[in-house]
């Protein structure tokens, strides 16, 4: 029979978990482009909600989850823990493979866990409207169904070449009554800017949207990964896991998730790091796509988060903000550069990281597919295709992924 | 906290349960359309494989699931059965509302549970190939993954206005190794009796599969709906939503479960009958597309079972075996007919029908996904609509209903 681990409602973490409180050396901070000076708080309340801006820079341990988001959550959270019998028995191998699986929300991905978070935030402050960019259509999707939930108008900047390429992630926007734009798009002088066959790029849709929030009023932006705050919430998936080993009385000896700005990476493994600090012996791997490596082939510089450089210059492992990354399938991980935490944390060697090719990434999906039951996301396939390798170094140890999503919306790319 | 009722992998039922033991009245026999005498079981070998020829005519109340069907129904079930908390406070309505969501099966549906038994009782007699016919591509997609799991090669005919309106379903037959094939087709003179832009309908694609077998050396045909093997394969449902309320101490008033050929409906409801017969208040309502209502406006007549008369004749209800339905969303609802077993149920005042519009079933679809956070397909949503209907009269009752599968290869139907 399949081992199945579920927490009970009751067992649904309360707090998220910030490791800022705990990492033993201060992060970078976000540098004003102009003066070269650390940004204030202060400067970013034009496109960020106050309590959002008082996250980021938090030090608490421990920020409590507020009522109405647990309630949401709760509709599919705690999500299970599964062993991958099926796939060790296909290797042969003497490693224990288990998945935390997070394609049972509403829209298929981890990316609703910090959706509602923010809508939430931004509800509470009197936001009218929120405005964002996605790539594959994850996060555009999670941010409309949590800005429905939460009685916000929700506005995407979708990459031209996955707008085109997920027809269905648009129309789940819709079904939530998000607004999805081309991205470049004639909306802004920044997407003018550019070719009308221009593929796009996180790095000009997050322009986009800052662009459009700045001239908009009662309008905040929303960003889907990359910041403090976003993996702050997308520790819920690390605390339960947690739990769940807890449960299994197991001890990991390697934690691996795919890599895009770092937020399933980072809601997945921040709460483990204080393992790692401590000496226990736990390797963490981030997996990243062969064609767009931040981490395993950029540089650890200050760079801009976006394209027309709207943002502040963060502290990060970067390709650079100009980088057009190929059009790959798994759009939730063309991003230009890294989270400054889990960039600081790969830069401290506490975690490593490695790049696959999509093809390589494919084969697992499918495989994946057929022996297990579950079509994954191509995102969450670069998390495979690397446990794949340490199974097959046939070590008696365990292994843990983080199953970010199901690809039932990326079904052409497969076949 | 959302109540959530799972079962434990060990409490996965054993047996299928077979509700011909229990009935207290014949079914009228399948016909030789030639003598008009009773079809012998053994006609029925050229196109079924034993196994599933003596469970079609079996009086055995419980039959055992063979332990490699079991393994793999241990990858997905038990499925959950939820509250629809949301849904009861949005209707302000004293009603409990229950749903069993079988939409975490590894194609989205329900379908999967005849198609893994099929697919291992061929494998158990030497078939080498199945031949299907599909709707909306949920029974093709099922029967591609089985075929794939037991090592049977699958090919589907499906009506080709769902070909052309479902192109994902379409590559998840493609990922699991099922060959698609559109209906009417130019494979076969039934075929190609059609003229080119006839949208379909799953009586001609029955045809067409049936025919392709007799055709084709160690090919058998597999039937995802209407016969006593597929609702027995499918009782599953109803057996573990039986140990489910009972775990919650509850008496259902009201169960309720889409209609199309008859498997997720009489899958649901079959455990139950004994309790109709013994005399509990027990209402067991069959929900039904205005635009194909074989229960609601059918005769209940001997018919055949696909459009080119290659089937015994079935008692049941039934439109017409020429009866082509509009090109509404649920695919996996438009047929002419409904199965033996049902028909007699409703025959015999045992259970209920209503038939509901396209518009009243998208509307409730939508609301759904956005209060519960899960798409439904749009077969699983005619059953929301009644439930909806019956949460408004409210009275304290509990209504439990099955949620066949998701939505997320519809989504272009409701936006």
């Amino acid at each position: 029979m399949r081992e199945v681990v579920y927490l009970r409602p009751e067992e649904l973490p309360r707090y998220y978990y910030n490791v800022l409180a705990d990492l033993p050396f201060e992060l970078d901070p976000p540098l004003d482009p102009q003066t070269r000076q650390s940004v204030k708080p202060e400067q970013l309340l034009r496109i960020f909600p106050e309590p959002l801006v008082e996250q980021e820079v938090s030090k608490d341990r421990f920020i409590p989850i507020p009522e109405p988001v647990l309630q949401e959550y709760a509709l599919y959270r705690p999500t299970p823990l599964i062993r991958a019998h099926r796939l060790e028995e296909y290797l042969g191998t003497k490693t224990k493979i288990y998945f935390k699986y997070e394609g049972t929300s509403p829209t298929g991905s981890h990316k609703v866990n910090t959706a509602l978070a923010q809508a939430f935030y931004n509800k509470l402050v009197g936001t009218k409207m929120l405005v964002t960019e996605t790539g594959a259509g994850q996060w555009g999707s999670a941010l409309s169904y949590a800005g429905k939930k939460f009685g916000l108008k929700v506005k995407v900047f979708m990459v031209k070449v996955s707008y085109e390429q997920k027809p269905f992630r648009k129309s789940l926007m819709k079904l939530f009554g998000g607004e999805a734009i081309p991205s470049p798009s004639t909306e802004t002088e920044i997407g003018r800017s550019f070719p009308e066959d221009h593929p796009g790029s996180l790095g000009i849709a997050i322009s986009e949207a800052i662009h459009t929030v700045l001239q908009t009023p009662n309008a905040k932006y929303a960003l889907g990964s990359v910041l403090n705050h976003v993996l702050l919430h997308q520790t819920i998936i690390g605390l339960e896991l947690k739990k769940q080993l807890e449960l299994l009385n197991i001890q990991p000896d390697v934690i691996v998730a795919c890599h895009g700005g770092g937020s399933n990476f980072g809601g997945t493994v921040l709460p483990f790091v204080p393992d790692v600090l401590s000496g226990k012996k736990l390797r963490i791997v981030a997996v990243e796509p062969e064609s767009c490596p931040s981490l395993t082939n950029g540089q650890y510089t200050y760079d801009f988060g976006d394209t027309a450089g709207l943002t502040p210059l963060l502290k990060m492992y970067t390709l650079g903000k100009d980088f057009v990354p190929p059009a790959i399938h798994a759009g939730g991980l063309r991003y230009h550069g890294a989270s400054p935490i889990v960039s600081k944390l790969y830069h401290e060697k506490l975690i490593e990281a490695v790049a696959v090719s999509q093809e390589k990434v494919f084969e697992a999906a499918r495989l994946f597919a057929t022996l297990e039951g579950i079509v994954p996301a191509p995102e969450s396939a670069h998390a495979i295709a690397h446990v794949i390798d340490e199974a097959k170094l046939n070590e008696n140890k365990t292994v843990i992924f983080t199953l970010s999503g199901h690809g039932y919306f990326d079904l052409n790319a497969y076949v």
